[in-house]
């Protein structure tokens, strides 16, 4: 951290600056520049007790140099984070013998459905049609966050079930939206995966909880979040003893309207870099519009993303809710041909393994 | 709603679109103009049913044309809503023969107080010294939203009990944060107004929670809230019940760096315009830097703002938090001087009443 | 300038850095904490020669400890600037003994018109009522920056002169757009200052030429522009030797779309301690809507600015462009009114000086 | 166009607007809904004529309809606009006989170079680089708009001399940057292709220069321009006649800050659906940082671009500017050879064409 103050400061001033940092136990470099002093703080990262100095009339700056995330960051574990799910359970992956579907690594991975579940006869369809086309997960909002609370707000447990039932019969796993810390428990006996969505990035008491809990979760960056903030909310759930969390990119929002948001790929290729978490890129929240979804998921691949989550509708005119930006179980068929093809490019394998795969 | 369609579009398609809107009981009228076929649909909004549509390729552009929020709207509810705070109790305003302070109408209020609660000497010092200033509510986290998991969390259960003090021995009236619906109950029983940060803004499950509940609530819009998307939370709220809702302009965020937050006085403006809410403004996050402070204070009321919420520190330096937005309560004094000189001419009274009025 | 490396940076790679330092003549501190190396640049701000270092691998991130711009500061002159318009000339202020209006200090300036001229009859009456109303400034464009080629683009030279005939008719000085280098000599011999718009904020070549002209020019801010780039774009003119540059904050572009712009206030409020130039506030770009022009008029005063620009139109709705932000000479009365009324407050005075000054 | 009142309006008040109508010659349908009247305009788009009833109170709302541009539109010209730059002249592709490179259809074009020409030595040698890369194009600064008026400028016609004499040397063409109308002949006179950069997107008559002129033009995207407001520019450049436009997206400015830019793909992939004309990726402006510059390269790719422009120099670590997002010529090989072998797969040839091509 860096404390830059004007070259004109008293003495007894810059004295005072640097007392607060001997009482916090921070070391101290000064240099006295022509127009600037600027005084470099050693030691652990104590930035939030510092930067109350701002207030002083004389303090004109301060400059944090660290990074503030540590368990979710390269620096802290240099290999990528692989997510195994094998059976029933889940684990970081240590070795290779296993059966199920793995996140992160050389693995590109698909997870498709409905954006909520509306009944269990369409689910089941849908399900069917996703585990053909080479998804491994089912995603479906059974507790849905909605503007407005006039609209359709999800079956809640009920959709759980129906989502459960899916899994059964195709193997494919469930990932869900959770919105309350009091619903982690319900949907954990359910859900393989616990989604949190973009308004909840900063819900810290529902971080917290999902820390403490041993599934994998999805942490969605905020509408306007910073890559830093989101990285800071990952490190929330692994400060609780949590390491099996997957980011995603859902698109951010910007001033232009003539797509939903605006997806974030650079912030893709940098989180890569940044961090050993996976990366999942949702683009059809990412664009709002279903014509852009094949191009947005082939680009998503091309940056570096680990896998696509992506809403699938059999007549998405009709769909309960954001059927304007869900593929046919026909169009995602075609994109996922193309993506097979694709992935080793990128030296990611996609394997449309639901189709060897043997069902739990 | 309007729907709007190419005008080669075949016949067959047209009439698809119109046997799903009567499905959903929908009376629409068809116009034909140069280059595009527009239907205009007649009767309840039921714009989420239909947004599904914009799936169909030959369905180009749905324009949504009335407000999705009712029970906010200035047109269902011509009168500004008055909270008044007399005794334990708060209320929607009907009489006039009320002890406490009053939020809304003609009332400018002001709050303050430390954004952390540190302990209780520091708090009790900061609370008498708002008082004198002329504040009627003592702000103050004691569960705090902290962007890392490193930073100070707040005091939690011992945070509320400090403020519970101040105000028994000021007469203040407490605002704190809550941020978790399983934390209503707790909070409800020390703080006379509940705070719902920008970061929950569209927290359902506690916006819900808040509506089932008696008491007051400060809704902070989002950091990247359209207003439309703030209106509809406090929809949420009142549409459990609870009237008691305050708005609160904090900042949002854009590109400019100079400043914490873009102070959005425009919004206040309109939000007066559109709803009959009282609308509170924060410029110590709008701006984070208390020598803005003071200024945006006086722009807020001159847009027609009903209060503001400020952070005061005795010793900004060395807070735990936010310090660099704090004031000093001397400067803070200065301020309400000058408000109470400049209230009148914007129709508002701003009465230093903490003078006068009886501690409970 | 500080330079940051990781802690494990070979030697020879810090000498790398640090020869290249001495290259370009400059000092250094280097300060090795416990995970970064910090090396502070003294001496002469190069911080665009320094940029490239960043592509070497191990310089993780190079911070900009002064601010770029010099003539515009407050460190570089302490007194508000004042520009005055005495006869046909414009100087900056060194005496008292005017005769026309003065712009910043302690004056609140008022410049009105229509968004575009569009004939004479209708721009001599509006220049009337305007006049009546307290402005000393006629606003209209001759010019116009339009997104359409197929939008009517303004009167050009024809505008130019009916403006002039109504300021020789009212003694209103005249302010209008020029968007051209080649435009400035024309524009300058009918108008008394040149407006830069927001979009030709960093047309560098503009400025340039505006910096060699003797008019005083008003700068808009670009809609994306951060403040530091707004006072640079002032700081191309200034270091042309033109030191009568006038501030106009006019709204910013972000994500919100219920307002055309978000005006940015506390911009107004930060510029003028970090600069000595005047700022004027546009409300009339800044919402895009009259209803909200008054309130923000008067915030605008509020938050420290030295004047208005207001778009007014007899009949606004059917201008030929912005007619839904043009507020009607009534409703601009009204407003006067208040501002007179609420200027001395903030220390400034608005006269109504027109009524009193005799026609040149 | 719709216009949108409130049911409870007057009779005399819809005929005004009705009349206001006829008066321009446009017939309209009115259909009274349930909260709403809303008359539907039919006929040619006077969008900009009749903005100005918004200015009635009691017209809530004016809903544009058709989209407000012509020739840049796929309705309008519904193949890929090709540019084939055969000998010394460019021209808009009718027939295949030709022998220099091609942009837009299926070709994958490389645009590469330094930011800024700094000297007659280095640049040559970075032509000769690239060239042996597969760039067919050379890109560089001669007139660089800088943020600070202190920056360096460019070298200006000696820098376009100097480029001339890398293309007689290499057979590149050459793209570089005029920022004032009065550079365009003197820049035609030495550069292939005249790019128009962000901060010019809206210099509208730099833009109806440009269309005057018979030269290849380069239209970046504003750095806060909607996808609409970057096609109207181009449709300037239409409507003046010249159709050899290629669009470049450049990355948008949001409150992202971890990267200089974010990058609009989704963007390419809507304006590729938009639009006939060529789209190039510049993805060194996009992220600011050379370590994203390959992935995002590939992804524009994917997304649908017809080429990128990229920011090469030999020592970026000594570049006058943009070192730090600037590739060595070692990494763009690398790249290259990637792209070669992916393009087939997005329908594009990437051939390292420079090779096997003749020098002019």
């Amino acid at each position: 951290m860096i404390i830059v103050m004007n070259r004109q400061t008293q003495e007894e001033k810059i004295n005072k600056v640097i007392n607060r940092l001997s009482e916090l136990e921070l070391e101290c470099h000064i240099s006295k520049g022509k127009n600037k002093i600027v005084i470099g703080v050693i030691g652990e990262n104590k930035r939030h007790a510092l930067e109350g100095l701002e207030a002083l009339p004389y303090v004109e700056q301060i400059v944090p140099i660290s990074k503030p995330f540590k368990l979710v960051s390269r620096e802290f574990k240099e290999d990528d984070t692989q997510i195994a799910f094998g059976g029933k359970s889940s684990h970081v992956v240590k070795d290779s013998s296993l059966s199920g579907p793995v996140v992160g690594g050389n693995n590109f991975s698909l997870m498709a459905g409905p954006c909520a579940i509306e009944n269990k006869e369409n689910t089941l369809e849908i399900a069917q049609q996703v585990k053909q086309t080479g998804a491994q997960f089912l995603r479906g909002g059974a507790f849905k966050p909605r503007t407005s609370p006039y609209s359709f707000q999800g079956l809640g447990a009920d959709g759980l079930k129906i989502m459960w039932e899916a899994s059964q019969k195709t193997g494919l796993k469930i990932i869900t939206e959770v919105m309350d810390p009091r619903q982690i428990e319900l949907v954990s006996d359910y859900a393989h995966v616990l989604q949190i969505g973009a308004r909840n990035m900063q819900n810290f008491e529902l971080l917290k909880e999902a820390g403490n809990s041993n599934h994998p979760v999805l942490l969605k960056r905020g509408m306007s979040a910073t890559i830093e903030e989101w990285l800071m909310a990952a490190e929330y759930i692994l400060s609780k003893g949590n390491y099996k969390v997957m980011l995603c990119e859902r698109g951010i929002r910007t001033f232009e309207t003539a797509t939903r948001n605006t997806l974030d790929l650079s912030a893709v290729a940098l989180v890569k870099q940044l961090s050993h978490l996976p990366v999942i890129v949702d683009p059809s929240h990412g664009t709002g519009k279903w014509k852009l979804v094949p191009s947005m998921s082939k680009a998503a691949l091309a940056a570096g993303a680990d896998g696509l989550i992506i809403e699938v509708h059999s007549t998405p005119e009709t769909a309960l809710s954001d059927g304007s930006q869900s593929l046919t179980p026909a169009n995602l068929e075609k994109l996922t041909n193309q993506l097979t093809e694709l992935a080793p490019h990128f030296d990611k394998s996609f394997t449309i393994g639901s189709k060897t795969e043997e069902h739990i």
